[in-house]
């Protein structure tokens, strides 16, 4: 039996997909594939062979390589999905849920048919939803179905609380439950700084101020690049929940996670605390909520059926 | 103006200073210069050669240097003391206690001689009266001189909560107050694992075996090592407090540092949490304690100060 | 004196400049500071707040921001220059040196008003003369302004003959001298793959073709991107440049050095293997050359000053 | 199918084996098994658990394990032997190569019991004919079975050359065939710096010097010590050759391997260029020697030869 290098495909090669791409490959986790459609193959393979041109002066030995042909992710160990469309001015949230639902299926059969036992990762928004019909498409146990939200928004609030604080952001512990951006419920009393709490560091009011800065934080970007959405911090988001599948790491990540009962919810997919290693998640942890945060989480569950009665 | 590496400074060159020496240079963090007694001095040279061997294979391009001689220690950014000796079987508190600030006397006399603005940082036991004894010694502002001991303690309270938990070790957040050992004061309250309270994942009764044993964690190493002591972790321990100097990294660890007021204690060391940077301790955080922790940070207190009290 | 991180700013907010920035900031080289025109201040501050939130999740503790004022740079330790124009279709060649010519001349003047003692690596094409004209506006000895060509070139190189053998990108040695693409000056006897001549492992009709794709690397991106040229390959060879330079590293490197009777020439800037440290091009290396090299070098001197004498 | 981390056993728990161990669990390459003979069960224990502690502070998630019971190794990835005696004053090297060689065989038959497809790395010594019997006794094919001395022998002439030039240890490239110190065969015309041929950076004199130093670096570091010898570069090779197989990086590595003909050589190990990949040794790359190289590499392989005629 040979040691084989892990292999881990993205498919959408736009901004974020392309990033985390570069991010798995420059760190040596793995073999990359970047997959996207026929009429965008050329500047597919052109990110890829610039990736790869680029991994001998950072000493990384993978292969990275752009395709359109799903056969070439065959027996990924990861699947991360970034495609999917943007919501464009004059777009209802119903065209936008069902056009992306609609490139998840078919993402998803595509990839099972060739990584029938992978771990899938899913960026595409809004995520929740998006989540829940690759799990359904797949046809793949929950916990190898998994969806990236608060990675991100923790490290927004994490790199806001090391900023105002002068500390290292490595000490910030942030806290999210739920769902992403307004819906999102941040948990303050589980929030510290090298274990320090944070209402010990910090006012009431300023931290009700970053938390809103962080419920913004998309569009913060957004509305400052004119044109287009953040990437650099969703790569290093997606990244670090790869690496702590394909190293087995057993990270305590914020994910969309499949209830089953937990939080008394069933047969959703939301926001939780989750061990995330080698078997995808691998627990989801139930906190011991207060009844106001019950009821945060109540909403914003809620809010995700809504997205989720969209679906057709 | 040139771009120089960083300089740091080895004092001891014993298991811990080695293996401190090494993860400085193999980190690539700075040129290293390791220092002991002129009987030490062939094996001194024996160990930093060996060491700089190895920075081919690891890619590091820092010097490593072995002396018996402090003017090679010249313009150092940081220097470690790692020098004393153990208590040996018979040998009274006292006569440790006196023997080891004596060798602090003598070798922080020689490292302020070359680099009379440069950050110490303290390991030899008992290390808060030793810490003390450095920083009277050398003059320095009270940012500039720091013991170690929370960072190991901590260490090894995390790793043994990884393992219970089988979560990574990068999410366990530990916390202790006051001294090492027996007199360290764990603040479960403010111990997490991804921010979940350590509380809502373990017993009361687990938890407290697990401080029991760490405690104890010197001891469990000299019982299971039958001759001589802890090296790896303390080394890391100490390599983590260098790193987040010249890298100005403001990380929030638990170190031995100066009171002056902070927790209602004056011209004394122990251990709290600091921030730790660029210049050295650039702040001491000060929690809002029970009364139950401040009676125990009390006799910590208490322990160190009867400690002191046999510094002729 | 307190240890202050090292300061890296980044001339040029467009890919290849941020793509810089990030992977400086990611490796926890240096704070870092994104510069572009007022014009595209708001995209240029979203990438850098994108990359701030990116920190937490690399561990990296450093700042990165983006501005339109120079003040911003002040006390930069290197400088990046990445701004200026690409070639446009219709576009004479003379308008294209002499239109960047003039903003190296303004980015310059602002570079060294606010860090008169830094080092400036030139990425912006044609990179031979520009970074001349860098070095005639900085007034900056010549050690200090270093262009960037030949990292890229056998990067390229390196990945191609990796892949072909099936071996590490890290044991694949490549060497240019000269230009950058068509006057690029590979020899061969000067590359191996772990010590092994590259002769002893593959036919000479193989590393032609390999070489012919080299020289063409650049366009080979192009024609798959379709629209705009490689980004992540040129940022690693930068990265790897500032990484040189800011930790001293001294690697052998090659870049585009001013000539002061090397190899015959004077008064120029033209790719050579150099010395790469804390105090810029510590050394220039000279190479055996045989007649044949000599010619090769030469028509690519020529090519260089005949882009040279279009400067006005 | 669930992703595990690698598993790498260490056998023998001498200062070479725990840096070993050391070095793989704090980069995080695998999980980590120490083992040493009943007797030494605590102390391996000891040192286990002491590098157990250490993971916290530098992020590492793995498992470190001393044991003395070799079902713990089961289903390793690698496994690297350090046990054996040094040959001591008054011991015969018929002595020596016998009792090691009687080590290799037991310690080899409890390896593969538990990981009958692993790949093991050999250092004891002498280590060419103590690989040829961990080859014999282990029944696995040659490309499982490599030993260590190459890396070792060029980590110390590219450390000496990096030195002497003032250049970066990366950038320096040795190349060695044959056997290990005395019976090293270095091939100056294969070794370069940054590409740059070493003849023409240093005079013959200086070379001459260089090798010889490096020839003798195993004993520099004995006399220094007074009293072990070398372990830090040691185990940093040994790590190297780990990487590169459980990562498949293919590095270009001198290792201890089986010929088959090349060379002119058959069924016998020793020193020559490598890939070492997922697979073990994945080729044995062959050079084209001048009659003199040739030379060489016969009375290297004579010695070889005549410490295998004292295997019994």
């Amino acid at each position: 039996m040979t040691i084989k290098r892990r292999k881990v495909s993205v498919i959408g090669s736009g901004f974020t997909g392309a990033t985390t791409a570069l991010n798995v490959a420059q760190q040596e986790l793995a073999d990359v594939v970047l997959v996207d459609i026929p009429d965008k193959e050329g500047p597919t393979q052109g990110k890829a062979l610039d990736m790869l041109e680029s991994t001998p002066v950072v000493g990384a030995d993978v292969n990275v390589t752009g395709t359109s042909d799903y056969k070439d992710t065959e027996g990924s160990d990861v699947v991360v999905i970034t495609a999917g469309i943007p919501r464009k001015p004059g777009m209802s949230r119903d065209d936008l849920v069902n056009t992306n639902a609609g490139i998840m299926k078919s993402v998803t059969e595509q990839i099972v048919k060739y990584s029938p036992d992978t771990y899938i990762i899913v960026l595409t928004n809004p995520a929740d939803a998006m989540t829940y019909a690759v799990y359904q498409a797949s046809g793949l146990p929950k916990n190898r179905v998994i969806g990236q939200s608060g990675v991100l928004d923790t490290a927004r609030f994490r790199a806001f609380i090391a900023q105002e604080l002068s500390m290292s952001v490595e000490d910030v512990q942030g806290f999210v439950l739920g769902g992403h951006g307004d819906d999102m419920v941040p948990l303050i009393r589980y929030s510290s700084v090298g274990g320090v709490p944070l209402m010990d560091l910090l006012s009431q009011d300023r931290i009700d101020k970053i938390i809103e800065r962080t419920r913004k934080g998309g569009g913060e970007i957004v509305s400052l690049l004119g044109d287009g959405s953040a990437y650099y911090a969703p790569a290093a988001a997606l990244t670090q929940m790869v690496e702590s599948i394909v190293k087995d790491k057993k990270r305590i990540l914020p994910t969309i996670a499949y209830l089953e009962g937990e939080y008394g919810y069933n047969d959703l997919y939301v926001g939780v605390p989750t061990v995330l290693g080698g078997d995808g998640v691998e627990r989801v942890i139930e906190l011991n909520l207060t009844e106001e945060e019950k009821q945060d989480l109540s909403t914003s569950v809620d809010s995700v059926k809504n997205v989720m009665k969209l679906l057709k």
